[in-house]
């Protein structure tokens, strides 16, 4: 027990000092409690009978950034939306491209805040896809040390994918997703309504995000993909009746399900990351011009190739997942995608991943394991079976 | 329960559905744990024998960021420190006054961040007071979504008050601290050997803040400032023996005390904000020519005097801190301190705390209250019993 001048060392409520050697530890443990929903509606979002993001947002403060390609689409619904329903005080559209994604974006976002006197109990509506998202989630995140915001994803990416966890990011000095924060937004609301103006290949990489949660968690998801995906794909994820429901439904539930024990990615074993491992090399690689379903779907392609060559899954995997993004337009192969790169890739996974290669790779459709080696040799005969 | 096209529902496994109306919310919900210490250490932090900041960096890379003042004082032996015992990668210093406390600065170390390479693992160090601390936790909260920083007072503010809470901040478009995040280091290493060099003006700051501790919690701490006042002033907060230790550790053990069940600051009324009510409007009145602590000074003797007005405590409590203030320089009044100021500063205050004022009062020495009302009459009388 340490004595001070004072004599009071007794009565001192000091539970939480520690004495090590001649330093004096003051301990600080807390947890932050963290919960938010993802909703699923029927009635369309910005229709002003719709009750989802009023509900939300209560008598709080409004203020959206929307994407600007919607807000031509969109833009008078979601102001008279806001105006009826909220405690509307503004809104501004940003690109929804990666270029967007910076620094002067969070800069402006906040000078529109300022400027509409956002107070701290204010919401930013997110409306647009995975750029936009991104982007308000960090500004949110900083802004008066953190406020509320509403995901309203508007492609499919979006709904199954970014809606659905709590990762925020822009990019720094040409280098993706550098600069984030993990800031639970307030909510999701996803309306698949939205998706009826989406163009068939953004569908398509949207559908490819759904194709990679089915093969690591879930074989019914994987089945109804491939039973239906001329139909979803056409009819901009309407039909047939109930099938879209159920797919997003089983694409959310599975992420969320891999998300929710692992929030910040503490456990760098993440099944999730199937088909992230090479797949932003590739993006990279192709100027963005690839985009970034069309490089999951690539990578998840080849991660399946190794393991057919490696021998943890049977080469009918392989076939059955290149026979379905051929169904649907994403490529199966990419010139860029080489022994190089792959290697390259792997090294940045690395150090990505405390060290481990954790290569996410399916052992059969609906399960998936992590592999830690790759020699040349199966590197070479996964992408001889590619092509 | 809700069946779906795939007839599959039974086994679907959507624990987390919950069907309201026609909606359907899944909902995620988890805890993000929150721990670090304060270590306050006897062997000169920046000694290459001395193990504390080495013990906290492990093999990790450590990247630091000094306070332009304390890099002409300290910078040799910081780099040798950190050069002989941690990953050392680089430095920068950056100006410890409100004017760097900005975007430019973050910006700045974003890119020295990059150059290094600092990976996931790094740890920056932040060596300054408090607006080098504010401006390196808020760096450390978002490169690569979220780093660890250790906090290194070199002010006697920042060791009994910055360096014991998790707030980061910056100012923007004049706006004091408008953008910032809740992010816990992952430590604080108190080394009072360094307030040697400190000014007599910064350590009377340093006291203002131990003394606001002591009238809202604890009366052993504000006697012991009472007592030793002048010697802990004229001796760099080095004497008597044990006396300095004793206050420091007091004045962040009641700190902490207040913040860990609190430490998002959910809950509005917060004792810890004693003496920060009108002190921002001060300090803004000024230029920022009034430092913090001298403002915190004055806004703790209005609001005493305003308890006693109001009968909360014995005009005895008002005439001691009075006194105490008087003996260490510290301003007793200020002619920016009018009725108008204070009536604006009530306003700003109920905007932060949910509407409500929750001014801070003291009862008796170590007891505070919260008060919701003043009248133009009791602020008048307030003012009067100041001059």
């Amino acid at each position: 027990m340490k004595t001070f001048a004072s004599g009071a060392s007794p009565s001192i409520p000091f539970d939480r000092l520690r004495v090590v050697g001649d330093c004096t530890l003051l301990e600080v443990a807390a947890r932050r409690p963290i919960t938010y929903s993802v909703a699923n509606i029927s009635h369309a979002v910005f229709d002003v009978t719709s009750p989802y993001l009023a509900g939300f947002a209560e008598d709080r403060q409004t203020f959206a950034v929307v994407d600007e390609k919607v807000m031509l689409l969109y833009g008078p619904s979601i102001v008279r939306y806001l105006t009826e329903r909220t405690n509307f005080v503004g809104c501004m559209s940003i690109p929804g491209n990666e270029d967007a994604k910076n620094l002067r974006t969070v800069r402006r976002i906040f000078a529109n805040a300022m400027e509409h006197r956002l107070d701290r109990s204010a919401v930013l509506v997110a409306i647009g896809g995975g750029v936009v998202m991104d982007v308000v989630g960090l500004t949110a995140s900083l802004y008066r040390r953190g406020i509320d915001y509403l995901r309203v994803p508007t492609t499919l990416i979006g709904i199954v994918d970014v809606a659905v966890g709590i990762k925020t990011a822009i990019n720094f000095l040409d280098k993706k997703n550098v600069l984030g924060a993990f800031h639970a937004p307030l909510g999701a609301i996803a309306d698949r309504r939205l998706l009826k103006t989406l163009d068939r290949r953004h569908l398509a990489c949207g559908l490819a995000e759904i194709i990679k949660m089915g093969i690591v968690r879930d074989p019914i998801l994987f089945e109804l993909a491939e039973r239906h995906a001329e139909s979803l794909l056409s009819s901009g994820f309407s039909e047939p009746a109930d099938v879209p429901d159920e797919i997003i439904l089983r694409a959310q539930a599975s992420m969320i399900d891999e998300l929710e024990p692992n929030l910040f990615e503490r456990d760098k074993r993440r099944l999730v990351d199937f088909g992230h491992t090479v797949s932003p090399s590739l993006e990279a690689a192709s100027g963005y011009r690839m985009h970034h379903g069309e490089a999951v779907a690539v990578d998840a392609l080849f991660s399946t190739a190794l393991a057919t060559v490696q021998g943890f899954c049977d080469k009918n995997v392989f076939h059955r997942l290149r026979a379905l993004h051929e169904r649907i337009s994403l490529p199966v192969s990419s010139e860029k995608l080489t022994g190089a790169l792959a290697w390259r890739a792997f090294e940045e996974a690395r150090k990505h991943r405390d060290g481990n290669l954790n290569l996410v790779v399916p052992t059969r459709i609906g399960n998936a394991t992590f592999v830690q080696k790759v020699t040349s040799d199966e590197l070479a005969a996964a992408l001889t079976l590619m092509r």
